[in-house]
């Protein structure tokens, strides 16, 4: 292991939360904060205590935690002393071991921002640092536009700098508040502020993505000689985020030249937990995870062409940058126009299917793949009805029930109390062991609330299907995405259809239509045919 | 204007569509295709004829482009000659004026994958470059693993190359297959290339995200001496994505050393588009656009802190890295403030309602706006339902007509010559003027074909409105999203209609119900009435 340590910054609580859109409860900031624990940062931001209600809340519940947990807050201002500034006073009043104070280091934004003179601010910068180490407290001093104010006037930047640091701050983290600076002009600037005579063990980088390089101009600090990062969670932040720990911790602890370079606090084992924090970061803002994340998404190991599928299955490495059980991660093969038949094989025999090299039906599996996707189908995620196709080119899909013919009607009128209520009704008429059935449903919710047509559909179409009924009695619906796709000549609507049972089985199905309806329920059909296959049959 | 040219190569067709989930349709592909070449890229890569009938299709389509239009395909195999390659010939009978073909570099890959000598690999290379140049076609080579192959066998890698140049290659395009290469290698490694007598004019990148480092592996490769950048829109492609030609182009046009270093093909005027063609390729995949983007986000230059915003006001360029105008993106105040306030105003004079400062009713509207977006509403683009919103808190709408109630019914069943068909129909009561009105419509286009409820419900709607139903006759639906959204605790279905009438004019409307028909029916109420407000009074 080399023997230099990197710190690692957590933001997430604080920068992160200035997200558009973004705005943690104070329960929701206790999880986080417990969860970056985990993970192995060494500083968490909290919030700025004064500047907002929660952010407050938070530092008086906050869990303990072997970080350091830091409060934000701002150089004081000019006119008082550092011991009479209510905002400064705030900010040491949550209690923290380390105080991060965001000041000015760009010359422009003295004299046009706060309008004093530049000794001034210098001035604030070491009073403010020398009050928080008296206090008895680790300082940390955010030179804020640093890299913009290197570039008009280094000596002016690198005076405010060297301010902090001969105050004693324990750390001077050089911003690239706009985020527009460049790797290698970062790594240039770098290089001079430790000429200068601030050691690389006491400079941080912060950085913003708003051209896409905030983990790049981070990496390029490190490189340069840095030994903190600042960053948040799945890069979360103003504009366009932070710098991503999410990416950064799995590049800094598993490629070089940074891993030759330097070590964190992050353990083997915390970093195979990191899609997992990833994720319940996202749950908890109700997003929907990017497949495409570096190492976390869905997607960040998912092989789509032939030629790629094919080495995959010789050797994972051959087009893989990193295992991905490292990041706790999972390998995907999925199914598409692109794939070849050493593709096919290895997702029919994921599906307990065994077809042999060679055997012609796997070009018609392919051949019908391709005609179904040229009409909207995608089977990249649809993996159940992907199988129910494969079963019937091979003559192996039994057929449980027929679907005579299904009406559902979608009404909206002045209830008795004379207000608008909608109200869907379904009626299905199903064929099974020969004998006809028909069944009808309402979209009313157990609250009375109307959940539309899709939901009258389905419950009518499971409600009676003879000896087929029960095994479907603990599926249920997850997730229900609808696009509108070129079908052809014409626009179609795609339905995929995420489903779950009691045995915590999940899978998912596609239906497409011009019609929405009917593609709901082609879908809704093949996730019943799934389960049946899966489980119902005698 | 910097001598030294560089040239933009763009794969969202082809490499972009290995995105998972991603399938274009040959209509979408050339309209792609016709933004790409406004937009000024060099060449177009079209995708893989022969191994794809919509790439083949698009080649037999393809727009006339000023860009080069390239197709792509692989290196011969061995045991046949170049001319005898039927998976070669394909690629050439697209008869494009450029052709890449990707080959191997990587020695573990050659012996591995392929299972042939290295000298066998040297010899395809060769023999399939000289076929395409015998063909009086540009020819193009990319090193498939090229880093990985550098690292592992740097001499063979180099071979590889040399063997591609020589025989003829325009470009040899150093690709990181896998993802993993850091910038700093890859910096290093191109000036080796150059230094073994590849001149930077003849060598191109190709890089992937799956460390978020494809921009700046890209721009540090440019910073070494390569002269052709390969990438996608929005960084579609495989696993994580390739290099975001969208974050790329602003940074090369604006951002020393790469503009005081190259020029692109890409004008100011084209530049200004960047938004929108970026917005345009979410449209096409119906995905939400990333708020966070670089450049083109719809938060990428949105100012939360009230400290930046204050700053803002006094001087964009504080908190701002480039103009937002210069790339077709606007600056965002959050409404949450005295500044929202201004915004709103601007909104609303847009849509030419003047509210003088101060009034009341403006905060009004923005409670309302919040209130409905906590529903699932979204205005960003649905601009029409923004203006009857406002209308309506400002007391300034007038009611045309009321609907009393509707009905409609989607049945799936045979027709006579027993085939399953589907049908709908809609009822919908109207009252107009005092007089109630009663109008029933079904979803058959002029060729037969069923286009489901909303497009039922569409017809009866506009069926009959008295004095109202004239102006409606040049009024047509463009466009129709359906997303999923979480509307307080449960779901709810969010649509989005476009529309576009005879004077030219494009307005968006949005519905929100767990129903997903009430949902349609509300945005086409709304697309209705601000036709009628902006055309239909008398």
């Amino acid at each position: 292991m080399p023997t230099e340590r990197l710190y690692l910054y957590d933001t997430t609580l604080r920068d992160g939360q200035q997200t558009q859109g973004v705005q943690f409860s104070t329960e929701e900031k206790k999880q986080i904060a417990t969860a970056l624990d985990h993970l192995g940062v060494d500083y968490i931001e909290g919030g700025w205590p004064g500047a907002n209600p929660t952010d407050s809340a938070f530092f008086e519940e906050a869990p303990a935690t072997t970080a350091r947990m830091t409060a934000f807050g701002m150089t004081k201002r000019a006119g008082r002393s550092a011991e009479n500034d209510d905002v400064l006073a705030a900010v040491l009043n949550a209690g923290t071991a380390a105080v991060c104070l965001v000041g000015k280091s760009h010359d422009y934004h003295v004299t046009q921002a706060l309008g004093i003179n530049l000794d001034e601010n210098i001035e604030n910068i070491k009073a403010s640092i020398m009050h928080i180490k008296a206090q008895g407290r680790e300082a940390l001093f955010d030179a804020e536009h640093f890299f913009d104010g290197y570039h008009d006037n280094a000596d002016y930047a690198l005076r405010c700098c060297k301010a902090a640091y001969d105050a004693g701050a324990r750390w001077v983290v050089l911003c690239d508040t706009n985020g527009g600076a460049q790797p290698s002009t970062i790594s240039h600037v770098v290089k001079e502020v430790i000429a200068a005579g601030i050691p690389g063990s006491h400079l941080g980088i912060h950085t913003h993505n708003d051209t896409e390089q905030a983990v790049a101009c981070s990496l390029a600090a490190v490189e340069a000689g840095v030994r903190q990062v600042q960053g948040t969670l799945n890069g979360l932040g103003e504009r366009c985020g932070n710098a991503n720990l999410v990416s950064l911790i799995p590049t800094l602890l598993l490629k070089d030249p940074y891993a030759s370079l330097v070590h964190t606090g992050v353990s083997d084992t915390a970093l195979a937990d990191l899609t997992k924090v990833s994720r319940m970061l996202d749950d908890i803002l109700n997003r929907v995870p990017s497949k495409q994340s570096p190492y976390v998404g869905a997607s960040a190991f998912a092989h789509k062409a032939g030629l790629h599928a094919s080495a995959i299955l010789k050797d994972p490495s051959t087009y893989e940058h990193v295992d991905p059980a490292v990041v706790g991660n999972a390998r995907i093969i999925p199914m598409s126009n692109q794939a070849g038949q050493s593709n096919l094989r290895k997702r029919l025999s994921d599906a307990g299917l065994v077809v042999e090299k060679g055997d012609p039906r796997l070009a018609q599996i392919l051949d019908r793949i391709k005609e179904r996707e040229a009409k909207g189908y995608s089977y990249d995620t649809a993996q159940a009805s992907f199988e129910l196709l494969a079963r019937a080119e091979l003559g192996d899909m039994p057929e449980f029930f027929e679907v005579k013919r299904y009406k559902v009607t979608v009404e909206r009128r002045k209830n008795k109390y004379n207000q608008m209520i909608s109200l869907s009704e379904a009626v299905v008429v199903v064929k099974v062991d020969g004998e006809k059935r028909l069944s009808v449903s309402e979209s009313l919710d157990d609250d009375g609330g109307d959940r539309g047509p899709v939901n009258a559909l389905a419950k009518a179409l499971r409600k009676d299907l003879g000896r087929y009924s029960a095994p479907l009695d603990d599926m249920h619906l997850v997730d229900f995405k609808v696009r509108i796709t070129q079908g052809g000549t014409a626009a179609a609507t795609r339905v995929i259809i995420d489903y779950e049972d009691g045995q915590g089985r999940r899978w998912s199905t596609v239906g497409v239509s011009p019609n929405i309806i009917d593609a709901s329920f082609e879908a809704l059909l093949d996730g019943i045919n799934w389960k049946l296959l899966h489980d119902g049959t005698d």
